[in-house]
């Protein structure tokens, strides 16, 4: 038993690179080396696929409720405008950890004060909301000094900014976007830089090192998408990721210290309880006979 | 305690690398530091053991039945003419995966596509068979392409070859001999370059990661000679050995996410199925109390 | 939840490094993000410190019986006459087994055979004693051959040394300090190269990766001050910690292979036993509910 991921195609069949059993698209076994006849029941299990915006969408639920158009719209992935190719991170932590973090901008004021973040991010209201498939945050603030980075991009001194607007909306179970919010929910006219970030953050398939939950450690999120703009994101982003890197590992590092830890919410935890809502709601529906309500704590 | 391993020789006595204690080769304790009266239970406990073909082969069992005679031939590891020097590869697997690698060449089509392996030898048909010390199997393949280390090393453009006879030996519980086999078992006459590989796999001394089975992890596989011949194995050893730590460590892993996953055996594990049941039988005969049944899933 | 060791302070505040809440040096929290009121149960356990001898001494006990009186005399760490400024030693162990190597210095010997160690010191008789608040250990070597770093040192060739002392105190539960000792406890005049050590171990702030006992893994040791003497101890630094390091973690990996092994003590364990002991009271009195007898199999 290999994973297929080491495997290789040959059209739409899928090699086992260990012993070269070679597999349909429906899971079907067609080939074993050194025997005719092949036992019908050597199968894995097939999933509906669908390839879009550059990502490919997997439904693990009952294939017969398998719906491209529920895939979120991220068509900007293959817009040439949109420069910046992504990258992929791995983070030993369980991915809704991830999610809360998208979730909850707060954070740029204190894991990224060197670039994106400053006090203005931490001390302005937002807004949390949710429809049935994302819930997203907004907030908007005004007068306000602009972060380091926008100060570099812009090439002078810092100077005060009459708006800034900043938003991530999460689709669950997958993908967040962090982006300036559209004109309707922004009305008042930015002239700060504008950037948008999407980010698709999954379980991953390496072999955890400790015990799964239903969650997974070891999320690999993938920056899919970075507009340049006059803030060029894309320049600050190793170190940038890492900074995200280092407290993403410690907190699940403190979880697993703490197994029995009662963490509560925070006012700026709204957004990400309602990301993690949608998300239960998903596993709930796609298989009601499991309840996500017994993984690890978080 | 800390492992003997790190200590010293001096004479045939061992000493602790720690605190200078030192053992007889009975396992008796005959010194300890600033103490006169040495405790007669401070003892470790001693196996017997014999050089032979440059390796050290140790009896876990009772030292009664302990029998020279019983240690395979594998006097080419001292033969001049068997230039290859050997080496040690870790592997973090159960070193039953290694037997399994080793009884099943078919693997050689799909990881070692780019050297020794091709299409003929996983459509060839195979032998297995076994006597009551080792297990073996025996492919002959005709009128077949070399493979791709083969027309490299023949210093011209790939040809047919009239022959090409693979085999693979296992004695329980260690050595695993792959080697072109005897004219009597394969009368017709090859054409094809000859090399000859021996391993042997062990438990490692190293303290594994995860829960140990009986098996243990970190097997040591020692290919400790490959025979020069117009196929020089020995260059192609790096990348070649790394292809197979690959699927190894994939497979562990694969089996440690899935503790209850049922395996089923295909044709191609004949060969490794004999080679375990004799490494089981020896086991049980060495220790009755200890079912080898209860192991890790494998 | 991240750990506050992550970061930053403000003054006497903490401010956490990934959503900025900050508490004052009662443990009080007295900033949230986007929040105006502040859960009063929002807060984290503060402990009586001290900063004396250039380290920072916690009470995690009743704070009513913190009394700063009862630090240990490390005033030479704050003292220009003691130049080596120390380093910091993680080591993957038990912290109690730094007190082991430390309170038996027949380790000596074996472990540092090339540079402070040598038969002599083994072979030495030595005395183990106690007071309330530390074991101690000493040994008085006389007409000896110099130890390999000795002779170096003194810059010609190896000869006899009249006298060498050697002690090792142990200040439960923390500092070891190996020193000559005072003059009225070696009265006889020692001729050869004076040196003194203070370590300090303690549980590590790290995430272990395995479960923890009381004792906690990966104690990290402190080397607070080397007095440049004739015997340069700081420059055979790095190679010297090393060889603790390998044996500290080969006999932490062996307990650990052995959960079951019932260890029995030598002479040479004499001060280490009181050390353990004293240890082992101070927990009781700290908290009595907590039995240090239930922790790991040492």
């Amino acid at each position: 038993m290999v994973p297929l991921s080491l495997g290789r195609l040959e059209g739409d069949n899928v090699i086992c690179g260990y012993h070269g059993l070679e597999f349909d698209d429906t899971g079907r076994c067609v080939y074993m080396p050194s025997q005719d006849t092949i036992n019908p029941s050597a199968c894995v299990k097939s999933y509906p696929i669908a390839e879009k915006h550059r990502f490919i969408w997997i439904w693990p639920g009952d294939p017969a409720l398998a719906d491209p158009a529920l895939i979120p719209d991220m068509h900007w992935n293959k817009d040439p405008a949109w420069a910046a190719d992504g990258k992929l991170i791995e983070v030993k932590c369980d991915y809704r950890l991830v999610v809360d973090n998208l979730m909850d901008l707060t954070h740029e004021t204190f894991v990224h004060g060197s670039s994106i973040g400053n006090r203005a991010v931490a001390e302005a209201p937002f807004e949390a909301s949710h429809s049935d498939r994302f819930a997203y945050i907004t907030r908007w603030m005004e007068n306000i000094d602009p972060p380091p980075s926008g100060a570099n991009n812009m090439g002078g001194p810092a100077r005060s900014i009459a708006g800034r607007s900043s938003g991530s909306r999460r689709h669950a179970p997958s993908p967040s976007m962090s982006a300036s919010p559209k004109r309707e929910r922004a009305p008042r006219r930015a002239t700060g830089p504008r950037a948008s970030t999407a980010m698709c953050s999954t379980r991953s398939r390496r072999p955890p090192t400790r015990p799964v939950s239903i969650s997974g450690p070891s999320p690999a999120i993938t920056i899919s998408a970075i507009r340049r703009g006059r803030m060029n994101c894309a320049k600050a982003s190793p170190a940038f990721s890492r900074e995200d890197e280092v407290v993403l590992e410690a907190q699940q590092a403190a979880i697993d210290a703490n197994p029995d830890h009662q963490f509560y919410n925070l006012n700026i935890d709204a957004g990400s309880m309602w990301a993690r809502k949608l998300i239960d709601r998903m596993i709930e529906q796609e298989n009601p006979a499991f309840s996500p309500r017994v993984v690890a704590a978080e």
